[in-house]
């Protein structure tokens, strides 16, 4: 009999909402030998209203036990001036992307037959994006001077090292070996130079051991075209912290919308406990509706069932999903479409 | 009588086609009064291949003399392993906006009549996004240790300023205040928090001088979600000098693609000669067979115009643009396209 340690972190707005189907699906999903333990932490907005505190080093050392976290989504209302900017993306998403090693961010984008595309004609889509999750400009590294005044200077430093490329650049090679073998470098090398030149390298040296798998280069402005006039060109694409962010949006409108794109924080080796969350954020406008659609948080229980070793167990949900969307009937709730996902997997 | 000092950059592979006609264009639109004076510069791929010089002082110093710049583009053949990596684009393109503080980068995207959209439905598109062009990410600031070994670090810093930030924002306001009144700003200052609260403090404050324009802020991720499925949105857009390059590539994709899609690198006060190009590159697969469109050339001819105060003449260009490829006849070279758009701007 195997057992998860599954941690929650709902969060705000339709976090909460998202991540109960997410997790009914799960349930529904698991072998009956398979037991499921579930911590909810509380963390987000209110907690920090109320504590003062985003993430302590109790918390965090609680997560770390865990094997694995499924994330709803955090972030204030836009009008809700209380709450500094970043201050919950910096001290709960990315300090847990960072203290939990997730250099593996990983977004699939597949458009599901029956799914609404902004594209003309009837595009395949089939691709992911390996998105590294530790480095780039995300580090906080930076600063500001005379703030406030005519003169201020801010600066945001992207740091990237030889380790943290190579080890991303391998893992998504690895992924399009086992899939179609065809792997895209999105960076901005010929402005980016000192960046640029060392994934560039790591790249062409690292494809040396996957003889099979197809190389090709963007810079990241060019893949945005290529996202919308020819995305079925893409199979696995790699890139840093910053244009993953930037694409990876790009690919979930393409491939349906935000509200069905999911993603995992992943820690390949399993050192520490790998995050799994929609992409969309926590749309405080129609949080406590019943109104979010809760398939990106389903879709991202696939990814953490796969992560976990439960590979039959995420392509039934993937199935479900894929079902589901098929025959999509309008107007149900988030619950409703929670069931209707649980059903399908339990079948 | 009034007097043009143009400086003619036609550059590598397809540059010098489309600049030809970018220039018998400009030609036909100027008033019979106006006097016409050209210089052109071979500069680019072959210039350095043959001098082991990008670009000279004195090449530079003759340049600012000049009225304008009509740029064509630059950039070796993919397989040209002999340049290295941004050689031209930094060491020219870069190079020019830099020197000519070229600080407003004026791309507008129009989707015009009987041009084809990768999007579905018929979208209304007419926006312009004013993209910083001295700062940010592209200064060149950073640097690599230890390369070629497993410890190699390279950063890349982005350097923003009160003063850079200010100019460009206050430029898009009143650009936004002679159009549709509204502007929008797009950053991403929830990770990149010192040069994003610098942006978004001085957007807050520069608005108060313009009460009649509506503002809005997009993080760069989302911004890529509208530009796909509701382009309508935008009337003008500012942004830091990489997310503008990164979205204006998406919005030259939606608007019809980046064959027919303007800019002007802009010294709007005029201490130094603007620069005008398209947003295309230097396409060598298809160089020198005739087989480029002209139009972003020609279009960025009607933002020359009017920078340089010819506003009837910029529209009568733009008009004759959209008469051509409202009713466009396939399989016409570059230079009977060319003639085409002459011929209707001289009528
Ligand atoms: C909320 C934000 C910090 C985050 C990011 O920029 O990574 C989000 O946009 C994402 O893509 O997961
Ligand atoms: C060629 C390159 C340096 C340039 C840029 O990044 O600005 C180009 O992509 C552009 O948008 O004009």
């Amino acid at each position: 009999m195997s057992r998860i340690n599954l941690a929650l972190i709902p969060g705000d707005g339709i976090g909460p909402e998202v991540v109960a189907e997410g997790l009914k699906t799960l349930r529904a999903a698991l072998p009956s030998d398979a037991k499921l333990d579930t911590t909810e932490y509380p963390l987000g907005v209110d907690h920090w209203k109320a504590t003062g505190e985003v993430l302590n080093d109790d918390t965090l050392e609680a997560l770390r036990a865990h094997d694995a976290i499924l994330f709803g989504a955090v972030g204030a209302a836009p009008g809700d001036t209380a709450v500094p900017s970043g201050l919950l993306e910096r001290g709960l998403l990315l300090k847990l992307r960072f203290a939990f090693d997730h250099h593996v961010n990983l977004r699939p984008s597949r458009l599901y037959p029956g799914v609404p595309t902004p594209l003309a004609g009837e595009p395949e889509i089939d691709f992911v994006v390996v998105r590294e999750g530790t480095e780039g400009p995300y580090t906080g590294n930076g600063g500001a001077l005379r703030v406030g005044t005519p003169h201020e200077i801010a600066t945001e430093v992207s740091v990237n090292t030889a380790y943290g490329v190579e080890r991303v650049v391998r893992d998504a090679f690895r992924r399009a070996q086992s899939r179609r073998k065809k792997l895209t470098l999105v960076h901005k090398h010929n402005v980016l130079v000192y960046a640029g030149h060392l994934w560039r390298r790591t790249f062409e040296q690292v494809a040396a051991e996957f003889p099979e798998v197809a190389t090709d280069y963007l810079h990241v402005d060019a893949a945005t075209i290529f996202l919308t006039t020819d995305p079925g060109r893409f199979d696995v694409i790699v890139t840093d912290n910053l244009f993953g962010d930037i694409i990876t949006d790009l690919a979930a409108a393409v491939a349906g919308g935000i509200g069905i794109a999911a993603s995992g924080n992943i820690n390949p080796d399993r050192e520490f406990p790998s995050m799994f969350e929609p992409v969309h954020g926590s749309a405080p406008d129609i949080a406590g509706q019943g109104k979010a659609d809760p398939t990106a948080s389903v879709l991202s229980v696939a990814l953490l069932l796969r992560h976990l070793g439960y590979d039959a167990e995420a392509v039934r949900v993937e199935e479900a999903v894929a079902a589901d969307l098929a025959e999509r009937v309008p107007g149900r709730s988030t619950s409703e479409i929670g069931d209707a996902l649980a059903a399908r997997v339990a079948r």
